[in-house]
């Protein structure tokens, strides 16, 4: 049983951007030499979220529409303490979450044939971000 | 430590059908044989969810009724790629999320006493669904 | 590789309160010894869930607004089986969830530096509240 730490870098540019990462968890869990287990992927940062969808164009057109809809960008507290803007950012990312766990077995994800694992950026700015990948298995 | 994975086969009908899984989850670790650690309990597929709730009859009304007023049936951009008209189940999947993870100790799992694990169908036809469990401890 | 479980208790007064439980979880890590691997921070309670947040005023604020926006207090199904009057307080915990798993690596959990874990009590009354910490590394 083994902890092997993993990195994604990216570079967003916000607003509900919605990245396909699935292919980067997949090659570094590859690397990692494990084969059963689980990989937990993670945003350390307060403005993003993790999750999974099937990643076609429409439903990239869907979930900022979605999250336009029930967190509409606008006046909140939060922009009393920073004055950013971006109080609707952080909001959907407490919602959607920061982290997702996903199993793997005979060293492939256990995901379905149309189910991609996806960052989403809710900044109002653009961000170099580093998502975290932690295997654990054997 | 170990790892040992299970699956949990479901028939299920769609359109928000809230299924509890906490006995076959349950079940499962007992088989495994493992006394403390986490189960990560993942859907694998696009369109179902993983959580809690107390499993009630009232609730179990009210989750459908509440998905419904958020992200109601209708018109998506989904439908432009494949006309299959659940462009809501997958928002609904991606909102709520695909995985859970549930600690256990003395080979049971930590719950609340009205708490129990469910998985949300929220596609627009039947399935038959395999949701994975990844227990990982000692 | 081994398991550490901890707990954190908490007296909360419910209705969306939002605590930020970051140092007890970094905390406890030290405790536990281990250098590298995943906590999953749990509430075994129908009424809480967990999530992280850049953790300021205006964003303690915004969290309980947003949830009576979108899940408002009310009459609920649920009502009609225990007459408790916390059917959105159920709803909303099953929508943020129960469990948050956060990476750690040289002995410290791996966050931005604007970002804390918190639970949210949504129950309508005073709690008494255990947090399970399963800590999973080596």
């Amino acid at each position: 049983m083994a902890v092997v730490t993993g990195y994604i870098e990216l570079k967003t540019r916000g607003e509900c951007q919605v990245v396909d990462v699935t292919a980067e968890v997949s090659n570094k869990l590859k690397s990692s030499g494990l084969k059963a287990g689980i990989v937990t992927v993670f945003c350390p940062g307060a403005t993003g979220g993790v999750s999974t969808v099937e990643y076609e164009p429409g439903l990239i057109k869907d979930i900022p529409e979605f999250f336009d809809r029930i967190i509409p960008k606008g006046r909140y507290h939060h922009d009393d303490t920073w004055h950013d803007g971006n109080g609707h950012s952080h909001l959907r990312a407490t919602l959607l979450g920061p982290s997702l766990t996903v199993p793997f077995a005979d060293a492939r994800l256990i995901l379905g044939t149309w189910q991609q694992i996806i960052f989403c950026d809710f900044d109002n700015k653009p961000h170099h971000r580093k998502l975290v990948l932690q295997f654990m298995g054997e």
